[in-house]
């Protein structure tokens, strides 16, 4: 997605430990119009697959998550990171490493949500070792839903996530990969 | 909101605590055609006031914050409930007193996406006690921008943020007002 490029471009910010901050319009200010525009592009690419639920993960996931579910006419279910008196105690539960906040913790979803009828698109604001999700897969691995899509607004191509997944024959999409960003340069995989 | 009320009757479920669980659409499954209708309903009440800017608390304040956000064509900000390695140093800090999970913390914005140039709407799924609400507002007014209008999904009418809030001036639109919710049974303010 050629905007999303210029975007990363323009107003990302390569930190120490291959972090990349897009805090201006994807991570803490949120550029709604654009972020609409990322779930045309969403529909656009997976609206054959017969989507019947958009499944992401608190935070970030959600704002994108949610643009595409309104132009796929589905629900989104996000996964919560925090155990709250609020949620079910009849839950799938999955495990991630964060690596930006260097710890493990549990993910979780209510069991009311997720089934084996679902035919699910999960999305994601990044894609890096893959850790988030492979604990949302695993997730919908125990309710008996199919994973029908992967999309990805942005994927770090040089860490193993989207290659492990992909030969695994996981349908992953990302809006923009990112190979390198050595020496504050951004180097993006051709389309 | 007459259809707000319909699904917090249908599908609401009251547990210990006075807690409102409405996880199917609002707080954990996300209606977005429903957040969509609630985005235009903030948009009709607060249109007029010049807004800038979307100011919102994750978790869920953030998908019928990016709903309005889209209608406004503002950008939302996020107040963020933890400290990433990707948060800049350079903060406003609110402090907050969370009830369904019980305890104290800390909301932090970066100080480069809120400033006294900023007219906000602030938004967020329930008011109750206020304490989130009031970490927010004191954060704006860290920045110097201005309060123009807090829009509220759920307000508890037996709690008194609402009431305390609106006794010192702000702008408060509810798009329901739940006043008792004893035995069971629903009660709302009338319009």
């Amino acid at each position: 997605m050629d905007k999303l490029k210029k975007m990363i471009v323009e107003k990302g910010e390569i930190r120490e430990g291959n972090i990349l901050k897009v805090d201006s319009f994807l991570n803490h200010q949120l550029d709604a119009g654009f972020l609409y525009e990322m779930g045309e592009e969403f529909y656009r690419l997976f609206k054959d697959r017969g989507i019947t639920k958009i499944l992401t993960i608190e935070v970030s996931g959600i704002a994108v998550a949610i643009m595409a579910a309104l132009i796929f006419k589905v629900p989104v279910v996000f996964a919560k990171k925090t155990q709250s008196l609020n949620l079910d105690k009849d839950v799938y539960v999955g495990k991630v490493h964060s690596y930006t906040k260097n710890k493990e913790y549990n993910i979780m979803i209510s069991k009311r949500y997720l089934s084996s009828d679902d035919k699910l698109l999960i999305i994601d604001d990044f894609l890096a070792e893959g850790s988030a999700m492979r604990g949302l897969i695993g997730m919908a691995g125990q309710s008996g839903a199919e994973v029908r899509g992967i999309g990805v607004v942005i994927e770090k191509g040089f860490q193993n996530g989207g290659e492990c997944l992909r030969s695994e024959g996981y349908n992953i999409e990302s809006l923009a990969i990112v190979d390198d960003m050595k020496d504050g340069k951004i180097i993006f995989r051709e389309d």
